[in-house]
């Protein structure tokens, strides 16, 4: 066997941060037989998979409901330079229902603005089943990835019942270890931690957002504060 | 014959200049009868048709040869706020190849990191037919549009022959002028000429964009130059 490249650890770690960190993305539906693109809020499942808070009125939603086959491309926001010189992932599959609380929970902590609809009638949580992947890392960098390079598959059960605790906690480590967590230590921003996973954290400063990434997973709630006060020493 | 009312004129302008100022957008193609959305550059032709530079190795050029049927997303870039409460258009059609020197210059002029690879054997500029729109102009503005109030279709071979000069004469308007056409006068950047068609001109200035729109189209290049300086008058 041989060892991953490291252009191959590179692709597999923007693909990650991608369906972890992206608030949007382009899905496309099929409509009688002809593709249709539209944006849509995203967030991420305790795998990685995308997830979605759709309205039975929107039109992609009645298109899945014909056809549950879609594309969504996810792409980096607020990049510098030539966005065709940035990262971006497409996820095929199928979209599916989501039950559970939590998923809706996952999600207005990323989208906080969805608090306003997301308990509506017409609105339900909807799963994205990766089935294939195409990554483009910028000029030149088209690495092959699977869904399982970028998928995180593990019982989420005891993180989940944990993950309002564990935010708080992140929370309180203050401004400054924050801003130190999200690469950005002498800025302005106040981050705030928006949702956790057995590889890391997201956070959010207005319209920035960045991820910190562990080494392994971690799916056991005091291993992950533990992978945690490893970065904040 | 009623009125257009105001919300449709809006829908209308709003949908005209993500169609100007959009430089990239997600576009399905289709493969294999499942969608397929990828990142692709973008600018607009005379009458506002989409034109892509495509690599003939890309895989959407690929997939196009087979089924010329797409669905691009075009969303404003760097808004403020909720991205879904912002402004984007659908366009669905067919995707052609765009013959004439002139495409391409337009097409660098708006992305000037194409002068890398434009002239590439395996490149070519191609232009969307848009035969259907699907308007959303954020939460409850779901208007109807059709490619007939979106295109300003007419005969622009002069505009054409003299866009190089009419643009030297927008860069020679000086940065002050430039900022205020923008909406930005006070501001500290630089904005620059990109782009022009008889219904304006199309700033930039680093990664952020600005329209002029006319009041009516002018095809004729003296009629253009009168447009503007009305404008700048």
């Amino acid at each position: 066997m041989n060892e991953p490249s490291s252009a191959f650890e590179a692709a597999r770690r923007d693909g990650k941060r991608l369906m972890r960190l992206a608030r949007t993305g382009a899905l496309a539906t099929l409509d009688d037989g002809k593709p249709l693109t539209t944006l849509v809020g995203v967030a991420s499942d305790w795998d990685g998979s995308p997830l979605f808070l759709m309205s039975d009125l929107a039109r992609h939603t009645k298109l899945l409901a014909l056809d549950a086959r879609v594309s969504l491309l996810l792409t980096s926001e607020g990049g510098r330079g030539d966005p065709l010189n940035q990262p971006r992932v497409t996820l095929n599959g199928v979209v599916r229902r989501r039950e559970g609380r939590d998923g809706r929970v996952r999600y207005v902590q990323r989208n906080p603005k969805a608090k306003l609809y997301v308990d509506f009638a017409d609105f339900s949580l909807r799963r994205l089943d990766v089935e294939s992947v195409h990554f483009n890392g910028g000029f030149g960098r088209a690495d092959l990835l699977t869904p399982a390079d970028l998928l995180t598959p593990g019982d989420a059960s005891a993180l989940e019942a944990a993950e309002p605790e564990l935010l708080d906690r992140v929370a309180a480590l203050g401004d400054a270890t924050l801003a130190k967590l999200a690469g950005q230590d002498g800025g302005r921003r106040v981050w705030r931690p928006v949702g956790l996973d057995a590889e890391g954290l997201d956070l959010q400063a207005g319209s920035e957002v960045a991820r910190v990434d562990f080494d392994a997973p971690a799916f056991d709630p005091s291993a992950w504060q533990t992978a945690l006060e490893r970065l904040t020493g």
